[in-house]
């Protein structure tokens, strides 16, 4: 076993606390990127970038306004103009591949690396506030932990390359955009690079686990599906031609009703949440538009497939009841893929051996992942996938203001995808 | 002028009671019919019943089982066969027709006949109890005094034949079936009796006019549709398959909620009302039916029609919404039309000499009456229509189980008519 | 071991045909009571009915007529009027109790007895049909199995009472009023007679488990809570003073809406139903009544807490939304308690030296049991309970017209549960 | 008769796009008030500004900031500090009092200064941006022509002074704040100021009367009220926890479907619209919040306070249904008032002397004011009080980002309110 040493842990915490000064949400990772895709290629990795990566539809798309000006940010803060030039309009994400000449298994690692649009807190008892590495970009925040899955990815790939010679097949680490409102992993999940996976392993930092429990397999995600749905009626004058008027924000109300009352399902639980409306022109003006947030859960993908089926009825309805418009989009997706139990087996012997304290295989209530969708790729095409979770102190629930990880946290999931890397290649 | 004696008010009680005694819903009038036709052939009069003068579609018509038990009782009772084969199937109402021979105007009047489904008082303060006319048709009553119309009508009838030497062109009398519901008028309108009209009088007791007094002309009918709703879902355990069922129950509540939600219009008063709303096949069950029963109303027909079209939206909407089959039917249909108020002058003015008080014109607010249809029909080929209110003393409302007319109120609208007719032959 | 006689069968169906043919719904089995107490009695055993037996409130009462009229027709039908006097109003179920005179274990089985308000089928393929037992009670019929349970009830005790020399401890047997609509149970689970109870036993036959098949201990029953909902408002004319009504129908309509759209709970699965919903007073009058009927379900008895209490927050805000009286009761309820295993450990033991095929403990998804508040007791004052299902061929589910057992199968249950006994006497 | 000069027009004009150069919405008029106080000043008025004029609540505050914003944008455009100093906090508006020292009545003019929310239009063929006085405040415009009225009140005021010596009577003319939302007159008419008023004159110009027609009287204002209702629930996770969410968007979603769904009035006219609702925290989030904009109108002040009764209902049932805290709060209100027929006759026979095509009276539909407040005090304490129009051509209508007027239009009502004022003080 080689274990990563303890001074490691100041590299990470540099690179971590970096993306934490300089937090860019889904799609718009342009400096993160540009960071990582250096060092890759610094340190001897084929790094593959923008449309190179990207190959499908990407949902959720910030709008050119938020893509131009986090796009000149990252120019203006020094990003690497040859990585900027690929992932002009918001083709984000980096993947690093080493191919080590010898025969052996296909490997991919990969590692989330967006931000919330959230407000960072300035309480004097945050930790980035008090060392100074708080967010730059006002409004926006690494509150789920993946400026710290992106450095140890990086850490993983550093360590990877020094031990290069000990290792056979192919290796691939992808550091994967807009994970948060479930988005990136479909848009390259289609890409070639994915194909005839043999092993493929994903984490996550936080979510309730023990400080310093390592859990190599979960099952439980929810597949999801997240929708953003526009009403388009017609104006009226509320006092003087009630009747011209075609109602959108009454058509987003009642659509609200449908939905929050469509049944539970027998075969799992199920969530519906319209989480954000937005209607009207003013007072005294019949509403011709409405704008819904809206998001559905299934505790399987054959669930949650039922739930869109009903959501499409619902909202086709509605057009008609009302005479408008309605236009729905999806914006994110998940699905509901278990990890192999086989393959949470073989890591936790791998942590077990490094004196972790590790449980083998865990149901989580409630998430959802799209890490999932490349568990699904892997594992239909014959390969083994398994997604782990690093226990942590966490000083907020995720997505809070004042969420911060114990950093030091980070340092075991290195040893372990390393050393089982080492297993993988010696099979 | 002609002054219809005292003494005639007997005959007019007399037959008054004993409609009130028999009770018939709307299309179920056969002894009620049987009566006014036998005495009007009696008279001399040329008689029309069924699908003679029923050339439309019947809106609202009865079940088959009450069809034939109102049928059944009406042949026990003696009902003449004659009629009663013409009627078979529920086409009631009758139409006499004299034809003096002489060139004249073509004069329609018209009466209503049916009656409600109350369960008539038994208190003993409420005179038909008393007197021992109450009904006899258990849950039937007339309790909305078309009993007395009916009186009044056969009434002229008599009086027009004893005077039919002064009288030119041809006088014609419609006994409708249904007014109830506003569902007879419409069956009749398309029929040729009614082409050609030059003045047409109808007319209604009590609807709060002072007792004696006489108003000659009317307007504020509100144009109304009545429509029958049936959602059919599919039922399904609500504890075991909940996401099976196609549920009418939570379909009828959503289209209740959007049918009260719609606007007001601007061009005038609207009404509209879920009046009943039957739903669900057990607690335990994802209700597979609902059935419903509304009315739209209208200051003017477009206004009443747009709510239709409004409603057809929603109902249709809601089918797609819910994945469920939704059936509507119009059960009963009035327009909006106002009295000419130059005929009602000239009604005015023959009341008014036979020392009658008298209002020419009055706008009453919020009630329906199908005789518009006949209004409009002779409005549009260029005669002169007007709908008269003869005042009384109610005993409770109108549809309430003690309503009750001061019999002697009858009268008057003998003479008006009568000498409006002498009136109208002299011109 | 014992072995119960296959020539007992007879017996058994004679008993279960005979109450097929006189099926009466919860609190109305004058005649069903009358007979099982007259049997017990003359075994042998102490019989107690009446309000000897139920203590508490009785849920979801038939209205008086309904007593009366199945009170009258029991007398008819020739039952004892010693039970029937104890039973007036509808108190109706027997406790039996042997007490051996030996020390030994408190021992409780129960079985229920009431019908539903379900039309038998006639069609000729219909068992109870083809050999003339089809209800006489027209529009009533045992399609639960409940004939059986009290069979196989009546059973037990005649072989106890055989066997009563080798029996220690006291045994009873409760035949339950009122399982339908789990209203029973509830009624008397507060009497002394079920104090210190050691073993609980109750058993259902069919609910989807294989032919000849045992399963010795169950969980999953759904707690769960019926309400029958009235709204009262006033009336008014629709077309005339829209505004002077207080609308039951819209206000139970949206009513409906809120407890549909209430959300899932994270610690487990819950249903909710409007299954029934009547309101109105006429198509042109604004509603003035409105009647609901409805059922919460959870996942645990705290999970239906949770959704009783958010029931009654809706309701209360919907009488102060629309101005009106709303009335709701509890007419149904049952707790969620599964089996303890140990318990159904031994019965499986007992079950498979009878060569019975048998399953140890079963998961039933979705259904409610109110024999739950009796195991609720057994279990919370240091005793074990445990409740087994006999698989048998169902000619159609539980609660259709169809609904028939293969009567074969109600013999092994008595054998199991009398060696059950012998055991427990021999600890 | 005196005439006023149709040079007079320039120096209307000039101060007119002025003020639209500068718009100020309600509360914000502090540079608007300032000018119109100072030129009062030169000329010798009395004049009242700030708390010595609002003494009551006033509705519809803007926040803090913005408050602060305009307050400083109108020091920095030279506002007098004298003024300024008095409407520190949004104490707009000014009253002009001129005491002619001579017995005679008591008369009031009132205009409105306030403008809209509304972005001007750029485009070339909008006579403010090709004459070059578009709005400078980016966002708000003189939308509804309250520019206008500010300046016919300053020419009015000009030449009430210019003859003064023929006047009798105290002569007030009220600047007022805020009328759009219908807001400032509430908070002003509890002033002594408007004690004891004999006549009582106000105008707007345009809302669809024919080019240089005056109207002299008017009816049909609905009363109004306008109110802002916050739902505050409770945020949680709506896939991990979604029963310990209030959900504040589900219950402004009911709560918009009940208020659309109060019923007619059968005493006349109204109108209920949400006409905003924005909801929600987040697509994964229980919605913690809401926030409506809504306005309820009726044909007479009675109806509105009915409705505003209904609401009160609504918003309460909905805080217990929800479990949520609802707070609302009235942010503007009008009354239902119609000119004096009198009084209009009197401004007729001026206006028509002065060879102006003039109306007596005309009932308009739908709209609302706040002008009522001051008409009932001055009505019911035996003042009569009138509200004109004057025609004009409008490039687009009110509150249309392309409205402007003839600007030739303002001065005809400068000479009809001077003479009337002179006959007034003839009489």
């Amino acid at each position: 076993m080689i274990r990563v040493s303890a001074n490691y842990l100041e590299v990470l915490s540099e690179w971590r606390r970096d993306f934490h000064r300089y937090p860019e949400p889904g799609w718009l990772e342009f400096r993160t990127t540009s960071k990582i895709a250096d060092l890759l290629e610094t340190w001897g990795y084929s790094v593959y970038v923008g449309k190179e990566l990207i190959t499908g539809e990407r949902m959720g798309l910030p709008n050119q306004e938020s893509i131009m000006s986090f796009f000149e940010q990252a120019k203006n803060l020094g990003a690497n103009e040859k990585w900027l030039a690929k992932m002009a309009g918001g083709y984000t994400g980096a993947l690093a591949i080493l191919d080590t000449g010898k025969p052996g298994p296909n490997v991919l690692f990969r590692v989330d690396i967006d931000a919330l649009p959230i407000l960072e807190s300035t309480n004097e008892s945050h930790v980035p506030q008090q060392l100074d590495f708080r967010s730059l970009n006002e409004g926006y925040m690494h509150a789920c932990g993946h400026d710290s899955h992106a450095a140890i990815g990086l850490g993983l790939a550093e360590h990877i390359m020094q031990h290069r010679d000990r290792l056979q097949g192919t290796i691939k680490i992808l550091f994967q955009p807009a994970e948060e409102g479930v988005r990136g992993a479909a848009s390259l999940v289609s890409s070639n690079f994915f194909n005839n996976i043999d092993y493929f392993f994903a984490l996550h930092i936080g979510t309730g686990v023990e400080q310093g429990v390592f859990v190599a397999g979960t099952d439980g995600f929810l597949a999801t599906s997240k929708y953003d749905v526009i009403f388009k009626g017609i104006a009226s004058h509320a006092g003087a031609f009630p009747e011209q008027g075609k109602n959108a924000l009454l058509a987003s109300a009642q659509a609200t009703l449908a939905l929050h009352a469509l049944p539970p399902h027998s075969d799992g639980s199920s969530r519906i949440n319209v989480g954000m409306l937005n209607a009207g022109a003013g007072r005294n003006i019949i509403a011709p538009n409405a704008r819904m947030q809206l998001e559905l859960r299934g505790e399987t993908t054959e669930i949650n497939a039922f739930y869109e089926s009903q959501m499409r009825n619902i909202l086709e309805g509605i057009a008609t009841m009302y005479d408008i418009e309605v236009h729905y989009e999806k914006v994110g997706s998940a699905i509901s893929v278990p990890s192999n139990r086989q393959l949470a087996e073989q890591l936790a012997k791998v942590a077990k051996a490094l004196n972790i304290p590790t449980l083998e295989y865990q149901y989580f209530n409630a998430g959802s992942e799209d890490a999932t969708y490349l568990m699904e790729k892997v594992q239909s095409s014959g390969g083994l996938a398994t997604y782990s979770i690093i226990g942590t102190d966490l000083a907020a629930g995720h997505h809070n203001e004042c969420f911060d990880i114990r950093e030091k946290d980070m340092l075991p999931a290195i040893g372990i995808w390393l050393n089982m890397l080492f297993h993988l290649s010696e099979e």
